[in-house]
């Protein structure tokens, strides 16, 4: 697929922000289309960007141009680059946004592609939002710019079965960085929740754990917020094994 | 209209669902153009997905397909179905959200359409996406699987002129389920409402009753809002008339 | 770039007020394309949808016809009208919403192209929105209705280097009616803030000053919310210069 954009931006929807990037977008580039993957990523948050592009990517059709903009430093030495991964391209800051993608190839924005006037706030606007038009349209990986070592940026690591909440989505499930598994309960502070399939395997209002939809162990309550339970990124949890349970029990979960 | 799809969720706009959503339907269907209704429903409220559905479709081109998803019973054995209504074909759990649609005819999802990997948490990636794709670029309602009797879920109906609030929109305007009229005042605990013709019919500040866009009844504050008042979904209302008012005067309202 | 339609309103993303706009332009006109401005302004905000449009228009392609609904006189004799200026096409009511727009001419809208049917209560489904998708497919700005004069709405002026707050943005950036500049401070009640030039050039958490993206003074805290410091739409602002600074340090700030 030609000339579609997926746009990921911690930018919010009151302003007009995302709007004028894809206005200039579609100056450069009449026929391009685009995918709105989130606007609304926590401010500044560059490991919550970088865990949306995670999820999403791989359903993304290769060939995709990526404008990706969490970008606390705008305005700062810090380098625009565009990375090749994937079959895909993404441009936005290089403050380690990019760093889970596989296999990655990186170069410096040094093309003349941006707007004549360059403001130091709103390079989505003046930079990216130009490059990744000429990107979509066809111009090369190759003359982006020099190749760079990008900044990588790790995720935190579990310790074995000890790891910690690392986000917070739309209905407040908590997503840790353990990964997926069946069986036995996930302990965060006080709050005890056993590993089920679905989030309808549990009463409603019951915390419950299960492999997310990304492939991570979460915290949820049916038909209700975890994260109102007090949970927060960065809130410690631990897998146990419950040896009372039978397997059968396991698999359907407690509801 | 051929290969348009619209969008109605709970997902919200913080996550990449909805975009992840998009990006399976564009790997199935590249030339798919898409209208986002709301995805930022009340979550897991079927009942407000029902309203927002029977409020947009008479709107949208004969031909759209429709992908709807508020889902709480994800995962668990609750059926995923096709809607056929009025031209249009509309793609979801049968948990009542079709339930306002005229002469609905409803098939079960068996057809091989979906992802290779099915999630238990996530159909609308791994599922209802690609079906509601299939679907847009061509493939037959009849194709879907067999026919079954969906779940049907009735809106709290009025008794006579007393009724409830049954949906607040982003105004906090108050939704009634009576039908529109005009005179008369709508009370509701301790608050009375003339009911006017438009928003700009009463002063500022004060609170109003007309008929909304799709018809019903609605309490609304001149540039504020009705439910700031402490109206919530589920409070009463009942309809009076108000014989000392003329004619004039009702339709006009007091502003 | 024919058949391009930005949006610009203050209807949210809970309801489907957005999206049936859209069908309604899709029945008229099957090709529209829809760029979203913004749909979260403040509700009933005029200055605040004024400031958007200012901000947006110059970067959206020529040809564009502009659909802008912040109506608080919905229903009320407020007329509905088109303006013309810069080569682009805006359709609206006429309440100061376009008084940044340069060299504008107005239309009123006696045109039979909205719908048959017209609510008091959701013009820009009924009329608004029908109007600028018979524009974008085509149809002449004469044929719109007869010239009037158009609402003018001023925004507040600044008194030499005092001025004050007039919109604040997603993360929390309160933008001035003071014109940007180099050097000096900003203070607003107990806040001073030196004018630097990127948000990066501040400590964390710091309040700072610098000449936002639409070329006006602002007050930003670097990866956090200056209008949690207590600053307001209509909090006033002042410039003041700083002899003890040399420039140097005025162009790269305190960071």
């Amino acid at each position: 697929m030609a000339e579609l954009v997926a746009l990921l931006t911690d930018f919010g929807y009151r302003d007009v922000y995302v709007g004028v990037m894809k206005a200039v977008m579609l100056s450069v580039a009449p026929r391009l289309r685009f995918i709105d993957l989130s606007h609304d990523l926590p401010p500044y948050d560059v490991q919550a960007g970088m865990l949306a592009l995670d999820a999403a990517w791989p359903y993304v059709p290769a060939g995709t141009v990526f404008l990706c903009v969490v970008d606390p430093g705008v305005g700062t030495p810090r380098r625009p680059i565009v990375v090749q991964s994937a079959g895909r391209l993404f441009v936005g800051p290089d403050n380690g946004l990019f760093s889970l993608l596989p296999d990655a190839e990186a170069r410096e924005i040094t093309a003349p592609w941006g707007l004549p006037h360059r403001s130091r706030t709103f390079h989505g606007r003046d930079l990216f939002a130009p490059v990744a038009a000429h990107l979509a349209a066809g111009a090369p990986f190759l003359a982006v710019g020099p190749r760079v070592d990008p900044v990588r940026r790790p995720l935190p690591l579990p310790d074995g079965d000890r790891g910690e909440i690392i986000y917070i989505d739309h209905y407040g499930n908590c997503v840790t960085n353990l990964p997926g598994r069946t069986g036995g309960e996930v302990v965060s502070g006080a709050h005890t929740a056993p590993v089920c399939e679905a989030y309808g395997d549990a009463g409603c209002g019951a915390l419950l754990a299960l492999t997310g939809s990304t492939g991570r162990l979460e915290l949820a309550v049916r038909n209700g917020s975890a994260a109102e339970l007090g949970l927060r990124v960065g809130s410690p949890v631990e897998w146990r094994a419950t040896e009372a349970r039978t397997g059968a029990d396991d698999r359907r979960g407690p509801g």
